[in-house]
């Protein structure tokens, strides 16, 4: 039976609380929050956790096996570093820290005591990018071409945070776990036209063979879109993660060169426009199947779907667009890993 | 009566050829294409009106005063420039030319033969497109913060012009219109999978006080956007051109830095969430707009909306954008004028 | 402070066991329902409210004021008219019972009494019908001349209820807080595929002056919609509720006989086509709003929005309508009160 | 080589001729118009087709075989017999006529004189009902339980007929067509807010074994609508004529009645959540292929695939809600043919 405590219980937080409490092999044993009155609505709630505003209780108790961090970004690295030293199992809220140095201390920190070392980028758990992934794994796609991703709203400005590392960090996520390559090189640029921190950027990701992943945030904008185009040779995916059904529509359309050169006088591509399909998803919470992926890979010793790893490369890219961003958009190239 | 002929009948020619056959104040005389076949069907719609394979016709004709050049991109500095040198107005087909060198020249030749130089950047004469201008400048919006254009459907590939110089020259009329000026720099990346030419781009747009236009351009994706979002400090407007009805929609939303420092600790910016409003637009052909205000500006002197200049200012843009692509997303700098 | 007990605790009941324990003015001193399973998940939100599984020990309690009744339809009366016999105040689920001369019992009890009795139509509390509501009154629609319902879904088929009694209920209330009046006469097709209740239902309900009110609900639909159109003579509105914003548009739009009677026999009509508007809507939960005119009610002796006499008049279009269906669609006319 | 006449060139006319003129197998040799006006734009485009404003020039032309009645409703009937009489094959505007008793002549007179009778219902001829119709015959929607149609915009209020007659007979030739049989009784109730004719009206037609179709149509509409739900007990498929693509959408969705009698204590039925599905739909001009059935008809004395029993059908129907709505909502009968 795996002891969990949950530090950090502000937004996400209570979700994690909730899920943990709810999943078999393991104990919700505590949760900690600087902040006594975040503390105070779980109590009614699970009357058996204990609550602490003292990180350092959590650390030091030896019937916690595992902690999830779930506080503001700059405080993972100092948080999860100390939890290692103390030998838990770490899970840590997206993004996993603020900068590859701190991101690849941690990793190779995990590695050396054995412990696991987790990211919580809940849409990498989610039944859509499950789909995607097998349809781009099984040659349906045929060639990855282009992701083209959109993920725009009013508000909600972070503190401590860009919208860079806020919701691009799901779209580098997403695109990191599709591609399973790092970038040859990344450009952005942005603006922060409220305070220091861009509310508002693009990203552009350049793989060999002309593949282009393009991600777009705004906490500016009138409307609220998330929407990630994957375009393929042999078909092409619109993911709209806001449709209440049919997120995931396949459209069996595509060009190819024209073989005939003559033909190719005319037109140098043929199109082929086929059917739209939408299979049905499964509803299941991502943070449910986050929780679980944790819980196996404490108790059998495997990685999870997003170990250490996986944020680390999360991070190369943010990391990379915020320099480009400094830099008025200059092209930063990801040395090897 | 100004006399007016049509060089070019491929796909835009014959729409050219319906307006001025139907606009008082000027009359169609000669419509000419290198296929004859092209032609043969204005014969029976417009039996008086002269057809040719021979562009010398209409250029040594003298009682033509006019023509419209609706012929591929790569012929356009060549035909302009003999129908200026031939004292004739000329109403070219956009984009002006297919380089910034060549663009200067035609506007040069034109104000030195005093003849009319007009591009048909058609969205700049559609009522939306002078519904949004008129909301920028007279205030409603507030400060412009961006401008993000998507213009995304399955083909049509051309085959001399990529699709940075085929679609996104319709994004960068718009975005030269509204901004009125020059970007400060201009960085693009850009995938060709099927032949030479891109198919696939990304431009970014940097202007003074961190003011960002991008545009989304592909000819693989799945499905048809022509949306556009224009972030206002006061306002916000969505423009999606494919809306049968209410394709423009102004919100009435916005942040505001909190002005109280302590307010401030908790949240950087207040939201305001008001209404939202789609003004009625006027259903006008804009090719029939751009043609009347050819004919105008030939009768009056005074310069028409698109003149050579502002030609010349989507030829900048774009020129940037493709040196952008061919040097792996390099910021380039528009010299200023 | 008013004592306050909640009998049904299944699907809608915790929502209004969570809204008097959250409101002031009011104690939420115990819960029931027949299952104990459904009162064991309350205990430890709500650890100092009792639970029981006897209704007679809600109902003989001197500290319970008043009852709400989330219960299955066929219990509604023998429930609420033993707890205004026992001279509490009841708020009854909709619909209020499941025929008029039940509902007209209540009604009638509840005078004796000197009790309140007010129906939770949910709708009638929510912004957009308060919204149109006050376009409405104010004129600003014009003259009233259709409202058209569609509340269609798959599932989830009632057990004792049909989709008329479940859906339409809601369409009914909304349209009779509309219109404000009883219709003429009401007439009804429906189908039940599965079962002995209907699943599937056209109601039609018709007004003086050509005004007509028409509702379909379903529940094999393989979309969900919830749309409402009200025709005005000056004014037209779409209300869908399940737009994530923007429910309510508001559209500029008519038409008017042709004064000129020369003018007539070229169109009978002129159109008028404006703008399009779509006020901000605030986000209140309508539940939240029911529960605080409950206890205001009891507070003040003013009549709920919702009193006994608004419930009787949505059962008298229900019953009506139930009986046309079973006639085959005959018209069924409403006597007037 | 059938010769070809067209008898009405107001708005849908010119449609009919343009693709008589271009249909192999036949030659359009006149058109004719009361109002000269009409007739004129037609000389430019078609220089060898006589013209006429007396339609006995085209009944008594040797050289016509064939006539095609582009006229107003009322005009049907007699320009239709008179043609039979004249030994004309003829194909006439929807609805075939105003009454079910000059519907009936109609089509005898056809029989008797060996001429091919047949109704332009253009929906029937397009490539989304045919799917449809396909997926029905096949089974693969299983029983169908219901089919609900909704035509409404603002406008166009016709001057001869109601809606009923003008919209709601796309939709009852779409019913009679996928139903493929008469409905038991009709029902409907409408409202002439201006004039005498109706502007709204909706129609329920029952069938046997609680089949039911529902025809909504409105000229007072805010939006456009044009969507049509097909319910089968295996799937079910939304049809929206508006789409841009995807204009035909499958659900493979359905509930089934618990088999176990225990568990449907609990819950009466079963439901099922598949994907959805959008065959790609050919873009082909229905009014090209309704031209080429009735050449097809000539040539060969097949029944053409709206023949005057078809659009006897229709009438059938449309007289039925006609008499329906005078009468308040009653139900009539329809008599067996």
């Amino acid at each position: 039976m795996t002891g969990v405590a949950v530090i950090g219980c502000g937004y996400w937080g209570p979700n994690v609380v909730r899920n943990f409490s709810a999943l078999e092999g393991c104990e919700l044993r505590a949760v900690c929050d600087l902040d006594q009155a975040r503390l105070e609505p779980l109590a009614g709630l699970y009357p058996s956790v204990r609550r602490t505003t003292d990180v350092r209780e959590i650390l030091d108790a030896p019937d916690i096996d595992a902690v999830a961090i779930c506080t503001p970004v700059h405080t993972h690295f100092p948080l999860a570093s100390a939890a290692l030293e103390a030998d838990k199992h770490v899970l840590v809220e997206k993004p996993l820290t603020n900068s590859v140095e701190s991101a690849q201390l941690l990793v190779d920190l995990a590695r050396d005591k054995g412990r696991v070392l987790q990211v919580d980028h809940t849409f990498i758990y989610a039944s859509p990018i499950a789909t995607i992934q097998s349809m781009i794994q099984s040659g349906e796609l045929g060639q990855l071409l282009y992701v083209d991703s959109v993920r725009i709203n009013l508000g909600l400005f972070q503190r401590d945070v860009s919208v860079l590392w806020d919701l691009a960090a799901h779209d580098v996520s997403i695109i990191t776990h599709l591609i399973d390559d790092d970038p040859l090189w990344v450009t952005a640029t942005g603006s922060s036209h409220y305070g220091e921190l861009e509310n508002l950027a693009y990203v552009t990701m350049v793989y060999p063979e002309q593949l282009i992943a393009h991600i777009h945030v705004n906490w500016l904008a009138p409307v609220k879109l998330r929407s990630t185009l994957i375009g393929g040779s042999k078909r092409m995916i619109v993911y709209d993660d806001l449709a209440p059904s049919e997120k995931i529509k396949i459209y069996d359309k595509g060009v190819s060169l024209n073989a005939d050169p003559l033909a190719r006088e005319r037109a140098l591509v043929d199109y082929r426009v086929g059917s739209m399909w939408a299979p049905h998803i499964e509803k299941v919470e991502p943070l449910r199947e986050v929780c679980r992926d944790f819980l196996g890979a404490i108790a059998t010793g495997r990685a999870p779907r997003c170990d250490g790893q996986a944020g680390l490369a999360v991070v190369r890219v943010l990391e990379a667009a915020q320099q480009s961003i400094r830099k008025n958009g200059e092209r930063i190239s990801l040395s090897p890993r």
